[in-house]
């Protein structure tokens, strides 16, 4: 099978999509940030209190989804038309649990933008708690939901 | 336990470093992606024949490195002087493993810089592999060296 | 009156204009900057002598409207169909006025990037007196015509 | 009078700085944003309740200062080591009043950088809040402190 | 005859495009780029051994294609559906000719967009092989194919 | 000879600066591109009559230069302390011959910000006119001229 990404000598371009339907789309991706116990009552009182690090990631990861085709080589533009990103507080991690959910009305998916967005929030928790925890850990990095266009739904199991 | 991000009225700022030395400072972090068995054998083929993802996601990653400042909002601009990015495939995971290595002299450390070049590494090789593959995982994604400056020496246990 | 830039969380996201028509829509928003009679003199003159101070600011304003989205961190990228921005030495100030208009045929209005090509062109007048007048003053930085899209034409008064 | 910024033919040029030194420097910049009085209330109550516009809108406004040299096409590239924006509602405008405050350690000087923290600041509070209410005007945008380098300290008057 | 991107004052603008049709275009450039016969053999025999120079200057090539209405002050931010960029290295030069082909859906050419392309690559082939040789030429940067769009098709002879 | 761009297993990287001492260091660049007479002679005029393509292309050309780390992949990212562009109308070619100098205080060399600066001052020139001259041509772009830094002087023959 070969990589869509990659022309018939290998060589990687970005794919054709002129002939593809402008369609309503949308993508959701998840990620998590684990810390220490510590870390985590800071950053989940923090709002009301001493600075609201969620309120900064969250606009973070908001625009880095505008910035997706900058970051990642051979993904196209894309006029996006919504995003919100969820950050959730859970002490059984402890951390923070986000979700990054981007529409478009376009000819590609918008995987990559919700992915960036959940990853560049993710990483801009940890910049703001960095000086007390330089051991917090970020993962479960994934899709979880990509609808619309010709491949159809995709639901994350 | 205050965060330095915020300052007395909890307002997000970037922190003033105007009175930090300028020292040699280097960060390395790490994240790997985990994939279908397929996936992997297609990706780590990539280079001799079908398309080199690795060499892709490598460069991806190196040039985010450098626009670590214009994504996470209270980053510091900073003038790296080394960027490098090993991407390793590994059957056990089945997987790439990263490791982003990046160097600076200046006032502040490189650890968001490593970071953000380990993760967009690693969107990178889920946007060249999304076609065949839409539940691979990025994970494990943190900081495992940060050298230089006055907070001294951190290594990941 | 709830903002629609909040969810009912109270948390900041792009609102949603999937579903919103692509119509034809213009926005012109106005600027001016304020400065000493010598300093008016000096640029009011420029463009046959001394160097084009309205010229680079007219450049600076019509590629900081395709930077709208990157800098609002809520603005939805757009598709620019049109910029203009003029720029009127008026000797009674004495300084110069700016007129930004911008076009677009998409799902939400231009005002955001007629004020932010309006006010990096009195910016960068700034830029270029500011050697010799640190005292310069720009305002009247305001919205003046909107049209298209449903909420249908505003005009200031 | 000449104009640093344009050469002996009259063409714009980016002045040398290579042999001024580097020093310390700070500059401070204010605007400030009227608007409606039930405006007003929505974003001053904000915070706590709906939504916070002025963190949203501090945040940006960081950014941007980041984000100068490429917006003002003279504009020197600098090392900015700090950035903060503080917004204070005030009803007798009724709006919001902004001061910028940034500092580097470089061979020039950050008026610009703090000029346009503070335009980004009151542009994206207009953004949040034009929902309501499409008249409101920016206003008052000027340095007011700049200090380091070999042209001394001003100060507004 | 007057040139389309200034007013009847001589001004600077963003053309109109708004009433132009959206119709599919694509437009093709070349470039070349002159090097020593010993830097041809590093470069040439890179993919394998050494290092892929070509591979990651197509790379470059394709995301300064996404960058052009960044860099050209005039050039209109278009959605593009497609870049792909030709390295083929041509021992009679020696040196590697280029040529990148640019697909859209819009309302103006992709001539900017596939000039652009070609340009960053070659200058990215100069980037990695300068160490070894400064006397490098890039030359032949011109289009040889632009279709779509009322003007009709223009081939170069 | 081996590229200093990869490492021993041939994957690219940025090279590491961090020992190379901070100079002084300039560079020079040129560029021309060739027209049909009736362009010539439109461009040439335009500055006192129908507008200054010359300028503007100036103007894209300086800001280049401060895009260059984010165009070139391998490159680092410099504090540019000075950049001039030179436009020369050429009656011979018939054309524009273009002269980009770029200073920095770093630890390499600004070769890629003069290269870069000429390339997109040439592009621009394309862009103005290319409404009524497809078939222009940019080329003769190189270094003429690098001081500074170890690998001493290098002057174009």
């Amino acid at each position: 099978m070969a990589l869509t990404h990659f022309d018939a000598e290998g060589d990687a371009h970005m794919v054709d999509v002129s002939d593809k339907a402008v369609t309503s789309r949308v993508a959701k991706a998840e990620s998590y940030i684990k810390m220490a116990a510590d870390t985590f009552d800071i950053i989940s009182e923090g709002r009301a209190k001493k600075g609201d690090v969620l309120g900064v990631a969250r606009l973070a990861g908001i625009m880095a989804a505008k910035r997706t085709a900058d970051l990642i080589p051979l993904c196209h533009p894309l006029p996006i038309t919504k995003v919100s990103v969820e950050l959730t507080p859970d002490a059984s991690l402890p951390g923070v649990r986000i979700v990054a959910t981007v529409k478009t009305t376009g000819q590609t998916g918008v995987e990559m933008e919700a992915l960036t967005a959940a990853s560049v929030t993710a990483l801009t928790v940890y910049d703001m708690a960095k000086a007390v925890d330089k051991a917090m850990e970020i993962g479960g990095t994934r899709v979880v939901l990509k609808e619309g266009g010709k491949s159809g739904r995709y639901e994350a199991t």
